[in-house]
């Protein structure tokens, strides 16, 4: 079991749980966040406005998935999550030893 | 070493907070999330109201834990947490390399 | 490649951010979180005020790091967030399999 973490654009959120949907995820998790990247010093264009890169706002995803889908998974959050520009984000994996879904005790596979 | 983390009803927090403090729990993490799981396009029922699931309030634990105790704690948390009803959340379980209580520079099972 | 999960207080925030920088640091994500130690029934000080420690605001820091690093970058964060008073906060290490910088594609070492 995989862990995917993305920290994206705020507004390209629907987006993307579109597009995880279409591929067939079934749950996820989002947070707020806040975060900057390499451009210390340079801009990053943040709702039509231009900002010197500090702590901009991003959303959080996270996604638990089974080892076979994962890197579809990436794929799909890249592909979607994309803009070519600054600011874009980053996508992480992890490995998870345990998943229970809490309503039935259902474990690894079956608790996604 | 152990990383807990859990998606729950938002209104079981305080219970769950106190079921794991009466089995020896001695500090957590808690911030808001949003999410959704398997039941797009049907209902789960949020403060007596139903919803067509979309994104909806879940509270996110974390609680490191040394490995001996992960289990009871996952069972801790799945017990209080569950009502029988969709939505009920997700707990996943990962391994951390390494802990460090920062006022001590304490490490590993000192740390928690 | 290593994630750093720091629980640090509030008002640390921009002294830890620019330590990091100083560093070399190049990203890192921030996000809200409440929580406490072992100070059950003990006290807390947050703003001036003396508060039995409950749920207390924290932030929560996400930093990626190539495995060279991962010690210096644990020992900055620590330096810098210490005050020597309970509610300090907590650091962690875990295992990353994979990162991937969304506007290139770039992965592993070259996308942080
Ligand atoms: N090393 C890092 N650790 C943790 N989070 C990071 C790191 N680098 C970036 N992030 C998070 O990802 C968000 C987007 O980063 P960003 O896309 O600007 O990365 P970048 O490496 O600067 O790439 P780009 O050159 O495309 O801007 C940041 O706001 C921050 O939340
Ligand atoms: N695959 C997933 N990845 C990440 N988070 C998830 C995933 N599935 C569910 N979650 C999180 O857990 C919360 C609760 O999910 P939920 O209990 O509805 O899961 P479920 O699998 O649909 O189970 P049930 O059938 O009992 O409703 C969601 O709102 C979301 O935050
Ligand atoms: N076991 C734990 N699991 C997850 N988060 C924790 C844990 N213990 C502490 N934290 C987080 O770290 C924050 C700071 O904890 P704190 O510094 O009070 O730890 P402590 O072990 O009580 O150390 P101290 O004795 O220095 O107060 C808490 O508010 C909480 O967010
Ligand atoms: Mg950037
Ligand atoms: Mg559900
Ligand atoms: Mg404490």
């Amino acid at each position: 079991m995989k862990l995917v973490t993305a920290i994206v654009r705020p507004d390209k959120l629907n987006e993307i749980r579109n597009a995880l949907e279409s591929y067939g995820v079934q749950g996820l998790t989002v947070s707020a966040a806040n975060g900057y990247g390499r451009q210390r010093g340079h801009t990053e264009v943040y709702r039509g406005a231009e900002y010197t890169v500090d702590l901009l706002p991003k959303a959080r995803l996270e996604i638990l998935v089974s080892n076979e889908w994962v890197d579809d998974i990436v794929d799909v959050i890249i592909a979607t999550a994309n803009t070519g520009r600054a600011g874009d984000g980053k996508v992480w994996v992890t490995t998870v030893d345990e998943v229970v879904r809490v309503r039935t005790g259902e474990r690894a596979e079956a608790a996604i």
